[in-house]
């Protein structure tokens, strides 16, 4: 059996009874009912997915998945491609956003090179685990083979298997690959069928022009392979990324190991979608960490059920919204654990 | 000069030009133009508080406000009033929802008595600075003296006076007190004008006839006192709280110390409004920390210029969104501190 079946089988629904009891406890706590909101939710469904009413938080890892796109070559972002590789470095040396929020966070970023166009060195705290060097420019071509798609997801699901062998309590995604809202625009477009241009955005910051360029350069690949919906595997081969194949493998892993995973934004979305249509319940491990700028990505969190936890109009990527919504996440868990119940601290329920 | 006016005089506004040159730096970090949203903006402005370009954010302090009020007689809360004693117990051994996220974030909680019907004994992080054992039942009487109002708002400026020869750098609002959504429903009313049931909500949770009964108490209120809105002391006295004016002195002096002041929800909300009223400069300094459930925080929020940093339906109060919202500010300003630049990273702009 390869490992993605294995993955797929053994992933079962979060417990609806694990969810209430311990909603049960959060009401003993020293407040009015519901008034913590979010956080209550939050932790109610944390403490499930961990089968434990006083659940670890840490350790915390963000896996930045980088790949390279052909179709950077048609000019759909603001970057040159060699920015996808630059990145790589400087989250190397802890300098971009997602290496700042992490170690706010108190969380550990580990880069993955499963596609981006440069043959790394090995390093501390990189992941050489490369399918190919970039996808192909899909107006032309399909963005991958079957098997590079496969070989993208177990990668992701490789690393949320050692994860759990690790210890790791809590996943985080993160992305970095110059072009990559592109075929995470197509991704949706493709599952829902809803008009390329209203799922479609500036990525980077590409001007008008641009932003026309690119929905009809998306209209023309979805034209061309005609994806199909049912398969997700299908989908991610012909338009899809690299990284978001591993990011849909991570969180598909996170799901089968009964980790909860943390999603940032569009791109790392793309990927849980991918996830999420290859198994109904992987959805109940998903937290969504913020809502995007990108224009898709609401319509991303509605078809996987998930109400980003930040809106903070973020548009970086890397896991940076990651990085902060584990913090509130974390806040949460730690109400269900260390808050008095209206008997410890003598409050008139 | 009183307290109270020497505060108000030392008050100037922050700095457009520090905001400019805060931004100019954030656009050179390794990162497309803007792609970090709010937390750039909470950067930029924090810096220029500051006035300087690599901001201290510690020591944190949440002052939680603790003061009891006469209208409770009339039924307006779901909790009896004897929980605003034994939840300032609850906060002095840690284990209410504010002593758990201030943790999180790293922030000390400090209590502060401002008018809780109960003597307490002195305690380490209680603050005895009673001004009342409460307020009056303000449909019969005035809720306050001015002079009591005054003096709840001096107890704030000499905390705040007191954080900055301490060198806190950040300062958190928060508030206890059984009653207290009902004043902070009458500030806004009656500072804007609009119909009570439109600000007034279900506090603690109080049902569809205790609610209604809540809104007619508001208005019988504000049609005996005719509280004026250019006067933010008289409404402070005739329809607030202690607590309420405590939180308003602290904001105040805040701004008067240059001290950034992240403002929880919809009581502590209430508080900046008045301080805000007082002088129009002091919204410069203030983080609204989240959008509460309560109906009437939007409107208040709107008053001040301020766009909450988090929504996670938190409906409890005591500083704990202001504590969540401390950890984002805390990662927006490491973001302007300690992100690496294009010319550092080497990445091409």
């Amino acid at each position: 059996m390869t490992l993605l079946q294995s993955a797929l089988d053994r992933i079962t629904p979060v417990s609806s009874d694990l969810i209430a009891q311990t909603q049960a406890r959060l009401d003993n706590k020293t407040k009015p009912l519901g008034a913590l909101g979010r956080l209550e939710e939050i932790a109610a469904r944390y403490a499930a997915i961990a089968g434990n009413f006083a659940p670890e938080t840490g350790p915390k890892v963000i896996y930045t998945f980088a790949g390279d796109h052909g179709i950077v070559e048609e000019g759909v972002s603001a970057c040159p491609k060699e920015v996808t590789t630059q990145m790589v470095f400087n989250f190397l040396r802890g300098g971009a956003g997602v290496n700042v929020l992490a170690r706010h966070a108190g969380a550990e970023v580990r880069v993955v090179d499963i596609g981006v166009d440069h043959e790394f060195e090995p390093a501390p705290g990189l992941h050489l685990c490369k399918v190919a060097r970039g996808t192909r420019n899909f107006t032309k071509e399909s963005a991958m083979t079957r098997e590079e798609a496969i070989a993208a997801l177990e990668v992701g699901i490789a690393l949320a298997d050692r994860a759990k062998a690790e210890g790791i309590a809590m996943l985080g995604t993160g992305d970095m690959g110059i072009g990559n809202t592109t075929p995470s625009s197509a991704i949706i477009a493709a599952l829902t069928g809803c008009p390329v241009a209203e799922v479609t955005h500036r990525g980077t910051g590409i001007d008008d022009a641009a932003l026309q360029k690119k929905i009809g350069l998306i209209e023309a690949g979805l034209a061309l392979h005609r994806p199909d919906p049912a398969d997700p595997v299908d989908l991610l081969a012909k338009v899809g990324g690299l990284e978001i194949g591993g990011i849909a493998g991570l969180v598909l892993g996170a799901a089968a190991n009964r980790i909860p995973v943390v999603v940032d934004g569009f791109i790392s979305t793309a990927g849980a979608l991918i996830a999420c249509e290859l198994h109904p319940n992987v959805k109940d491990y998903v937290f969504a960490a913020h809502a995007s700028v990108e224009i898709g990505h609401r319509r991303m969190l509605q078809r996987i059920d998930a109400e980003p936890i930040l809106d903070l109009q973020l548009r970086l990527g890397e896991g940076t919204g990651a990085a902060l919504a584990m913090g509130i996440i974390e806040a949460a868990v730690k109400i269900l654990k260390e808050m008095a119940t209206f008997a410890e601290a003598g409050v008139t329920p």
